[in-house]
């Protein structure tokens, strides 16, 4: 509440100063343009009315969200990101342990994210498919490593029909399934069954599917996106003649994830390989995306896996090659899921709540009208506003007439939720044709004014550059965060300071898998992959020692911790 | 294999017809023109090598396909439609008893569905959110119809871990459920849960939630599209602070399936009400869409339920009204699923496989290229398809140039497909500056010549009057089969006879739900809507009789048998 009392203090006092600032130096119509920019905000009510209104602001869905506060990243990472979450009204808790309810305004971010990873899925030759949601218990148990992966959090079926009782309704005992079924934690196994069906021959290949989907992993500990008990997500599965030709796709999909998340969530990432003990279930190898978020951690935000022939094996899916010998096929599979959503959250936002990049953002420019009791004057905004909804014809615009509402809490909720740029316009701003601009990544503190003719051009551009700049932002995060270390003991010392800074940590590294053990038994530090541009760095003329065993490095390899 | 070699020794005779019926009524130009049209066929292998190269027609997905022919539907319906299905390749058997696997080229119809539905939903306000798959089992009884009318046909998950063992994974005994879950048969009760967090006063009203969806009803029978366990769907659910608001929106959501069903699917359809022996568990009332289909039985093709205050009591979901009253809230739910895959595949098919319009088929126009051994012509004939191409921009044309296939067997599987124009074009078309066009609602039979040059006008316009004319025709036998009867016998008779033609029987009745039952007793037919266009024939100036009771009658009645 304090915090509130305060932000809404801060964000009158800026208005006047900026008045001042900009005032004196310039000519008339200048003068009534920054005029027009306060006169914008005078017209927000006092603070604690402010406040109360703010309390009202309840439209569908953030109900919850309106009264609470944000707790600031800087004094718990992990309630600021939940905070942020509720206030920018993305996701609700539902009555399920583990499983979200996700709320229009993130359903429509993910809606956005989902069709730009499809267009470019497709445009590399997958077409989209549905499998069944539920497995046979005993597929599971074909791939050996998968079973294991798996079987410890599958969410199982047993019953078909629920009998009434006089407790309430029950599963009923006549109804028990003769094999239980698995709600697919994911679908390699019964996709590679129906494969079977499908591929005979090298003409059958390769042969590219991917289907979108919800997918349920039953987990203890979970967390709006990053970790829930079902996510939504799309999962590519490929089948291939050769080794090389699936490597290359696996490899392909990787690109594909890290350029569609740089390009629409503005969230730069690492490429790379798991080591083996962070493999996928089933897969010979594993490529990464991982962005490195605020708070120091690591986040795997994609894989795409090399499954060798393993599920060809335990599906017993041979092809006729083209010189008319018999062999396993090459598999792939690769997916990424809402948990996107939690890099997009954690990587531009801030004390404020939600900053979404223009790219992905469901709405790029709210428009508030400041209006008056004065007919007039409402009639010249409202054909104002028109005019401007022309010129901005192609760009994301909501138009935020509530009438229940005055104009400074609407500011504040379009903040929290993330909207790029707001345009505020009243009868004053009107009369000196212009408008007032707020931009959300300055916090929604830098106003200034901006004449109606130019907004064709303005708007686009600002955009553009706003998307550039949350992306050259995180780069520039990521890039300072990320540190060459040649002793084990330095990565040590700074992840187990207090108030570590965490971060991404670059080693030369004899692979073996009890050290990585160790390590994390030690600073909780992963592997989190072995970065495909530095490999290079290891060969025969550049002799390196491991970081931690002193052994001939074979790797160069990220350590962070890792959500 | 006898029908497919007759259907291939007729498409030749049929080209060799339309090549002597033609040429000699027409000039120099004309003749070439025609050439070309039974040059282009005439490349085809002869009838048995084309049989052969047909069995490798393998592309991804087919292989369950190629070789199969089509049942007659005048032989046997049911089988045509499972082999329409088959051979256009839309879904495949799973390993899970009554779960489908959706093909692409079925997933893309889908898609392609789902988006003309998603814009029409989005636009009258409701937004799109996402609920959990799973439902606590007491949810389900909270409304005492819907847990009658959904406890019966449940996927119920009981366990949270599998467990290996020597003979294989089980349910672990140690990860059983404090309390089952169900997975959804339809999202009601965990979405009026929700509501009740979200809902406070008449200020969150109206509340319109969208949800596409995978659910599941543990249905015995099952059939691809029409009858699956587990299926995919919208379903909308609104609140509302009105009754009237409520019936509104579910009679705006019946309008938007009837529209988007007729314009995309190009399904006719009759709107209505149902009775209350045939309404959804829970619903105070429940519109429908009932397409006809050709073997005269009726397919409830979408619903839109008035619910009214029912899930709000079951939920404790009460608002405060603008007086300062507190009321329950009105409700309405609403929902349109693949089955409405079933009704295009039904209602436009033939016995050569899909007949897709135009707005739905993922490919509208396939070009097949004829090619000969000469790099010259080959040169030619590409340089022709990339103007095809660039003058049917915004057409979803696809290029079949396999090099593995001659011409006659891509014609083959592109008629089973269902796509609506093909363009064959060879050296001799090039040189003449045509090509050769044939509609796919005619069989594929119908071939005429088509200047290169016209194409751009030509095609479009083909398009929107295939589309029109598959409307039309089914709007047309939509029509045929509807029948007016006074006498409850009428019906019986053309219900019960041998090869009854079925259709849609209208009469005036009087509504008793005992009756309903007795006379799908003694000849499968239901009530499949009261018809609103027709509802105003009952009024006190025009007393009708009941075509079965004699009493006097209440509602005009559709009765047919259904799917």
């Amino acid at each position: 509440m304090a915090s509130l009392l305060l932000r809404v203090l801060i964000g009158r006092f800026a208005v006047v100063v900026m008045g001042f600032e900009v005032a004196p130096a310039i000519r008339r119509r200048h003068v009534v343009r920054t005029r027009k920019a306060s006169s914008s905000s005078s017209s927000s009510s006092p603070p604690v009315a402010k406040k109360r209104v703010a309390d009202k602001t309840k439209t569908s869905f953030s109900s919850s969200s309106s009264s609470s506060s944000i707790t600031p990243a800087g004094t718990d990472f992990s309630q600021w990101y939940l905070d942020v979450i509720q206030a920018a009204d993305l996701v609700d808790q539902s009555p399920v342990k583990g499983c979200m309810v996700i709320k229009p305004w993130g359903m429509s971010i993910w809606e956005r994210l989902r069709g730009e990873l499809d267009a470019e899925i497709t445009a590399r030759g997958a077409e989209n498919a549905y499998f069944p949601l539920f497995i046979p218990q005993s597929f599971l148990s074909r791939e050996a490593d998968h079973v294991d992966g798996f079987a410890k959090e599958c969410a199982v079926v047993t019953h078909h029909r629920l009998l009434a009782t006089e407790t309430g309704v029950v599963p009923d005992p006549d109804a028990k399934l003769e094999e239980p079924l698995v709600v697919r934690p994911t679908s390699e196994t019964i996709i590679w069954h129906m494969f079977r069906k499908w591929i005979n021959s090298y003409r059958d290949l390769p042969l590219k599917v991917n289907q979108w989907a919800n997918v349920v992993r039953w987990e203890m500990r979970t967390r709006p996106f990053l970790r829930s008990a079902e996510f939504l997500w799309q999962e590519g599965h490929t089948a291939h003649a050769t080794a090389e030709e699936a490597i290359a796709t696996a490899e392909e999909m990787l690109d594909v994830y890290a350029r569609v998340v740089e390009r629409t969530l503005a969230v730069p990432v690492v490429k790379g390989a798991k080591s083996a003990s962070e493999r996928f279930a089933g897969a010979d190898e594993t490529l990464t995306i991982e962005a490195l978020m605020p708070n120091g951690w690591a986040l795997q935000s994609g894989t795409s896996h090399f499954l060798g022939q393993n599920f060809a094996r335990a599906f017993d899916v041979y092809f006729q090659t083209k010189e008319g010998a018999r062999d396993l096929v090459w598999a792939t599979s690769w997916g990424a899921s809402t948990r996107l959503l939690g890099a997009l959250v954690m990587t531009h936002s801030d004390d404020a709540g939600l900053v979404l990049p223009p790219n992905v953002a469901p709405v790029q420019v709210v428009v508030v009208p400041i209006r008056t009791k004065k007919p007039d004057e409402t009639r010249l905004v409202d054909e104002a506003i028109d005019e401007i909804l022309r010129a901005l014809r192609g760009i994301r615009v909501k138009v935020d007439d509530r009438d229940n509402l005055r104009p400074g809490p609407k500011f504040f909720e379009w903040e929290k939720k993330g909207v790029p740029l707001r345009i505020e316009i009243g009868p004053r701003d009107v009369a000196a044709g212009t408008c007032v601009l707020a931009p959300r990544s300055s916090g929604g503190k830098k106003k200034e004014a901006l004449d109606l003719d130019r907004i064709s051009e303005e708007i686009p551009a600002r955009l553009e550059a706003i998307q550039r700049a949350l992306l050259a932002d995180a780069r520039r995060k990521l890039d300072a965060n990320t540190r060459r270390v040649d002793a084990y003991d330095e990565m040590r010392a700074l992840l187990l300071e207090d108030r570590s800074p965490g971060g991404f940590f670059v080693a030369p590294w004899c692979d073996d898998a009890d050290n990585e053990d160790k390590i994390k038994a030690d600073c909780k530090a992963t592997i989190r992959c072995y970065p495909t541009d530095l490999q290079a760095q290891v060969h025969e003329g550049n002799p390196l020692a491991c970081f931690y065993s002193g052994r001939p490095a074979t790797h160069i390899a990220i350590f962070a911790r890792a959500f």
